[in-house]
């Protein structure tokens, strides 16, 4: 067998627990310490995953010569400090979405990392579940046709973050996740964002994103903090199928609708195009058999993976970055009273080192 | 028993013979005539509802003295002509949604029915089924408390339709239906309207609305004509308790959550307003028993009822042209890019009057 | 086209009307008169279905010589009578389920259309919908595999019935479903029935029923009044695949699973019979598409199509009388405490004929 | 605070895992040993739960001074053996179901306690949930009325055990629960069985119970090991509510329904008892909020108080020898082709001790 990686977490907070646990149990990975400000928090971790080193000072733990990657999950503005560090260390990175909270100073991470020939990692979990791995699949082999609209709801009575409104706490997900099957990743070049506060939090609880998509397509995002009813649902409608994730369905996940509208493509005296012949599909519905496996473990194995075959991870930091932006331009929009925000381009450009 | 009102059904398409029916089962009414330009298609309902007298002239109809009102169910065109010629011949008039093809045509017939003393209803439908009379209920007597958020789905595989976009052929149900609980109607300053047409069929198949209402509160509104599973439902948040309608689920329409999310009020120096103190209500869920009653049989006791009374409707003229001003700032909207619209303030002089 | 046949409906209470509309539709039939004892109820139907003869006196209706067949939907126990007039007048013979109130009765009625060469046929209504004629085609192509177990589901608050229980009320349905869909029909050995009357009402208003199926299978069906959930569900599992039917489900009704047990055949020292290999299969889900077609109009046409064709109909009334069968043991066994009842061999006797 | 009981894990398989963390989590319990023959085995539990002591010698773990219970997780057949042992060296008992192999061994378990002054308890998990505690609050207090009917089900694709057939395997859970919810227990007269072995597996996979209940009402419960859909569901019907217990429906598991069937109690002529006045309810729908709970820190927490208090727990060994009477009985209607079989009245004897 390969030789194990060699890791440390950087934050043992909310997040930092599972990555420990994740890596400890990783046949790629053998997780050497944690690393926190807050000493008697990381011993606490550190104790229930075997006992590895507790480190408090990152410059410390940076310089051992037994660490070959990090995982890093602290709050979003110190990613960027952090992981700079730790490439200029040469130790590999794999950072907690956001990937920062400025495009910028993503940009500047991927940067680096390219410049230094080191792998930087986006944590989007929800790409390594099976489920959207198999969307993935899908999408990417046809199945669907080209792409119509894509609407995903994540809404659900939730924790009203203190620092970020819903829309950094929740889109992450469904950003990362579009990003991850559609074949050229998510490049809208624009977004509109509208967002509620009704009860006064000083910031946007309920929120809408547009993305206008290629080819007239359209994605649209609802995040809730407010709703009484947990949905978790994404409908990704082609010309060919159309597919329903219910991710609170474990007995039915995927569903995948021989379904749609076929409009003719033959123009009427050039006048009305497609509108002479609108038909039908009904055919069957078609749920496919997904794995029971644990999505942690996927990405861990996928980081693993990315370092020694000296690629790009799945999830990459380019990733993160186009998920970043479409987040910059939704604030800009949101104070813009919800008129459509260009999405900094800086994504493309990074999607072009792919 | 009070002697009953009699009604003629301008057009015989799709629309026309459920009012027919309607009308001709209804204790109020007594259905005299059908008229539709289209002799053989109007005989045929006529036919089907007992074997009324056929019109193919609208002005010999409306000369005709044993006529009290028209119920008007042909296309939005022609909803301006008809109403003023049946109102200027002192007939009470219902009509079809929308209630014209144009605000300010709307906002004639609004002001024609006042200036002559003649009820002008709108065909909400919707607004008087059980489930829509108890959700007006319960927002009007306080169980929900304070508005925070409106968010209504009405999707499926939907026919195309010729000549109108997905906005005016299903919207206008959710925004009556909104006007129609809403404490005063549904009047926002703006309407944003983001629409895709992946088709190519040169109008919005898939549709996205958002209304801001007062204190901070939104609506929003998706309709689909592309979506392989139907989903109509509506969420109500409200300070106190959230509705859900799910009106596919005839063994739980209506759903009440004594679920939510309380800020503390008091500012902590004046400076995080709220942010100190959030608390979650997790108590129970009430479905409420709805009795098992067709809509158009309440809508025409009530039309019956106006006139009677001499009253407005619950659904008058007024409320049409709230819903058609809201249409119309979305297609203004949907020109700008989604940018926000202002909504016609003849909507809210219209309401004055009520 | 062929010429139409001609019908006479006998009994125009509950049933009554539906078979009336249906045959009055079908391009198959001409609907010539309606047959009641009241006869303000016969016109009234009559009048419904565009003013057909109305007679009240069998007799006078079974002399006419313009009629080739009757349907009848009259209470179960003047069936046998009615049927054995017709069948001596030469008229082909329609009966609404049951076919009659005693297995005896049933047993004359279907030698005696077999001995005068006339068609019988059981009203089996649910066989003729798009969904049990799937099952039917599923289970008969061996798609499921031998079948390993059956298992209905019919509850709801539901009408508790002066002259009868629940297992004769609803169980038809269930049997005669199983009946249609099983390659050689239902013909278990035994019946076990449990019972339960909790209210005094008299009857069984709760009721299981037990029936072993060839090779170690078995059917069971659960009726029940007093439910106050609406739950009509039948599971059939096999070797091969299972099939899940939830009929309240129309966006879903039929879910093939390709899941299963599977059991190594070699048996171990012959001790323990499929004990060492036992293996799961978590395949895909599949979810036939149906057409949406009412059940009655297919069976008006196959009753037209077995006539013409001179061929016992899919649902004949042997399979009436197999239901008819399962229903008398059910009754004695319920007499007998729920031991096991045999099922008389007419059914047997009668289903070699076909 | 009050002192914590010492309590050691016997058995260390499947379950004794769930048992020592609980206890080890437990304020009322300190977890001082686990025992297991195997004694690697026990030494990879007793590190998970922080290093307590492994012993592999019963006889030297029961005397231990400072054990005052123990849990006991092994195969049935040993249960008798170990819980005489322990009550023999003074240590309270807690064993997982079923009680014992035959009702014979588990009446001398019980009988055993109560002499020894004892606490013997059956680990019935279930009732510790908080759904089932609500359900047991609220058949106690009246708020379903009489109790008319019991439908249970829990189907799944399970695992089909090599020592015990799918009544034994799965009806425990759902024999334990009514016995708990009942407000004198689970104390049928009769029970009949149906079990089906279609895959030649020597043993019933399908299974169907029916248990006469007081006042003419009947239990059923469904088990199966062969479905590809999982259910877990209760319905427990009653004069004035019936109550839905969905446990694979987070969102709302308890549904009370108002809504049922009224008989008038007034005879007709003495010959009709309740025919002529039948009515129906269609009342709301309740659904309660429950809290998020382990039930197996309740469990833990009752066990403790039982000792203190010097009471019978809320599931004694009563319960499961009640519970243990059903099975036996099952299996011996099993035998009889479905006859209804006695259950032993050793269960209402010890019942009567509480």
């Amino acid at each position: 067998m390969t030789k194990q990686l060699r890791i440390a977490v950087v934050g043992a907070g909310y997040w930092g627990p599972n990555l420990a646990r994740n890596f400890s149990n990783s046949p790629d990975w053998e997780l050497m310490a944690i690393c926190d400000l807050d000493k008697s928090r990381a011993e606490r971790l550190a104790q229930q995953v075997g006992g590895v080193r507790v480190v408090t000072d990152l410059a410390e733990l940076l310089a051992s010569d037994d660490i070959d990657a990090i995982a890093v999950a602290t709050p979003a503005r110190t990613h960027h400090g952090i992981a700079l560090a730790a490439l200029a260390a040469g130790k590999h990175v794999m950072v907690e979405k956001p990937l920062a909270d400025t495009g910028e100073r993503g940009r500047t991470m991927v940067d680096t990392a390219v410049a230094e020939g080191l792998v930087l990692m986006a944590d989007h979990t929800y790409c390594y579940t099976p489920a959207v791995l198999k969307i993935r699949e899908l999408v990417q082999e046809g199945a669907l046709g080209d792409i119509l609209f894509i609407d995903s709801v994540r809404i659900n009575l939730g924790l009203i973050q203190p620092d970020v409104d819903v829309f950094w706490d929740l889109a992450p997900h469904d950003l990362s996740i579009i990003d991850f099957v559609l074949p050229g990743g998510l490049k809208p070049t624009t977004v509109s964002a509208h967002g509620a506060d009704p009860l006064g939090a000083g910031k946007s609880c309920v929120g809408y994103l547009v993305l206008p998509l290629a080819n007239g397509a359209m994605a649209h995002v609802h995040v809730n903090w407010l709703s009484p009813t947990k949905i978790r649902q994404m409908v990704i409608g082609g010309t060919k199928r159309t597919l329903v994730w219910d991710d609170l369905n474990p007995q039915q996940r995927l569903s995948v609708y021989d379904r749609g509208v076929d409009l003719g493509l033959q123009a009427l005296d050039g006048v009305e195009r497609n509108a002479a012949t609108v038909s039908y599909r009904l055919g069957d519905t078609w749920s496919p058999a997904l794995p029971e496996r644990e999505a942690l473990g996927g990405m861990a194995a996928e980081f693993a993976a990315s370092i020694r075959e000296k690629r790009s991870p799945r999830t990459d930091g380019a990733a993160g970055l186009r998920v970043l932006s479409v987040l910059e331009a939704a604030s800009r929009s949101l104070e813009g009273g919800g008129s459509a925000a260009a999405v900094s381009s800086g994504a493309e450009l990074v999607g072009e080192l792919r």
